[in-house]
């Protein structure tokens, strides 16, 4: 099975992408198609003393969409750029999914005009995993939406559930609602009709409300949101595991002789925990409801983050999670189409 | 200046209550008038050795509002529970100010009932501090409200102006506008309409958009957002807060013996950590907009939170938050009332 790597995005692109991708290919049974510029992706080939192959291949695009643009409409300018290339080798049946790393609007914005959504799904949603004290809970939409209605939240839900099952390998995942309490009664307009539509879905075990601190108890296995809160949260968590590292670096520089020898003895394990709770660092996030498989990256993403996408990308093609997602779907979910 | 402290609120009342009121007044200049159940609370006044005085009373209030019960209705039915005397006690002019701990909701329902909104204020805020890699910034509405309006926005945005400058002493504090990106064009309908209207209000100093991360990052002084995603947002953080204590006490159990003495050697370090990030920890969080000087504390609070609150109860009225704010509204602000 081939991926489509954008080579060209993110802060990072193309020599922590490539690099991932040489590092996936070596690890995975899954192959890699490199997607941007050939002359730079060729140079870190060489650089890394990687060859080109029928595991790891290059595809020229010409232009790249930079972090600044207005993603819409880049997107539909620029023909020939490396996410538009890569997300229409999926469409030609050539690769069997995308990782995209970069701006997350243009990368919803490729996905949705070179694949189109799933038939019945009106809003693609990010499906971001959260490490919890319990193992990981699926957060959606975490930011392809900026205005969510209830039956979007809805769909959110079973497209969460199909992932949790089949990725989490979650035999009957739970899925709370996110509210400002445990109440039905409780919420804003969205979350109080929101409820009662999902206590109707037959094909998810709705658990009820669960608040922002049972998204790390791990009390549920998806948590379903609007894109706004629940891109808030996920960049929010970012600052904190930033903030994390700077007060123990800080504890450090100024604690006691005990407190610096302790402190610098489980550095290594307080940097992996601020890891941890860099949602960031998790290898990338489905979007979930266009018709094909597409993982996006994080801007920041780092050849770790790369190597893992692709395997959660060839894992989503792997356990056809989108074919689930599209039965589902079709046989009819009961909820009202029109809130 | 009289403090008055709901003595019944919270998990730990009265005993945790009671005890943070004897260390306030043995700390500050402000009195406490200690409100509820006035044979537990001498009990707990015999216990600790601590006598009633000028300047720790107790006044007797026969009822009281269960975490579980309906906010409003249980306010309303229940005209002698402890918050509502509290309340009273502020209103008649005994007290300068209440220190509730407990449910937010019967909070925010005593605080309206008891002493009104201030004029042209439609809704009251919560307005937490959260630490930031460079000191403290506000965050609010943080759960007063679940669904507010552009205008409540920008009201929030003088309210907790006032709040930064008389309480956190920043002389021109920068307001940001929580969204999901920095452009202006960014957001939800919400966020979109009230960009434009915080940009017309001359008595703040309006920075633009700030996103998730840039709260810890201590870009701006005040970050103004809806209720629900303010109140998520702090539960989220509380979260994350108790999942890095067990982090490390699990580094601790099972890390090699380096690592194990390291940790144990910083553990005091980074449980004082985890309770940086706990933002419930600071005290309380004033409700401003209410006519009066009223500061929530979270229904888990122990005596060091509450002995903050009397602390940040007095300062708010020292300063006269109340009245500059109504001075700001009577005044006048620049904004379109009809959004």
């Amino acid at each position: 099975m081939k991926i489509a790597v954008d080579a060209m995005g993110g802060d990072y692109a193309p020599e922590q992408v490539v690099l991932g991708a040489i590092d996936a290919v070596e690890s995975y049974d899954y192959d890699v198609v490199l997607v941007g510029d050939e002359t730079k992706i060729r140079q870190v080939l060489k650089k890394y003393g990687a060859k080109e192959s029928e595991r790891l291949a290059v595809v020229h695009a010409g232009e790249v969409i930079e972090m600044g643009e207005h993603p819409a409409q880049a997107i539909r300018k620029k023909k020939d750029a490396s996410i538009v290339v890569a997300t229409r080798l999926v469409k030609e049946g050539v690769c069997a999914a995308v990782v995209a790393p970069g701006s997350t609007g243009a990368a919803v914005t490729a996905a949705l005009l070179g694949l189109g959504r799933i038939r019945g799904i009106e809003r693609p949603c990010i499906a971001t995993p959260i490490p919890s004290k319990k193992g990981i809970t699926v957060l959606l939409d975490s930011g392809a939406n900026s205005d969510s209605k209830p039956k979007h939240l809805v769909q959110g839900a079973i497209m969460g559930t199909h992932y949790a099952k089949y990725i989490l390998g979650i035999g009957e995942p739970r899925v709370g609602l996110l509210n400002i309490g445990e109440e039905a009664s409780k919420g804003n307009e969205l979350a109080q009709a929101t409820y009662p539509m999902l206590e109707k879905v037959k094909t998810i075990s709705f658990y009820g409300n669960v608040e922002g601190r049972d998204i790390t108890e791990g009390k549920v296995d998806v948590v379903v949101c609007d894109g706004f809160v629940g891109n808030v949260i996920l960049k929010f968590a970012e600052g904190i595991a930033m903030f994390i590292i700077q007060l123990v670096k800080e504890a450090i520089k100024h604690g006691g002789f005990i407190a610096k020898l302790g402190a610098l003895a489980v550095y290594p394990a307080l940097k992996k925990l601020g890891k941890r709770l860099d949602f960031t660092e998790y290898g990338g996030a489905p979007l979930l409801g266009v018709d094909g498989s597409f993982i996006i990256c994080h801007g920041s993403s780092k050849a770790k983050t790369i190597k893992r996408a692709v395997r959660v990308a060839g894992e989503l093609v792997d356990q056809d999670v989108v074919g689930h997602i599209r039965s589902s779907i079709e046989e009819g979910e009961q909820y009202d189409s029109e809130s």
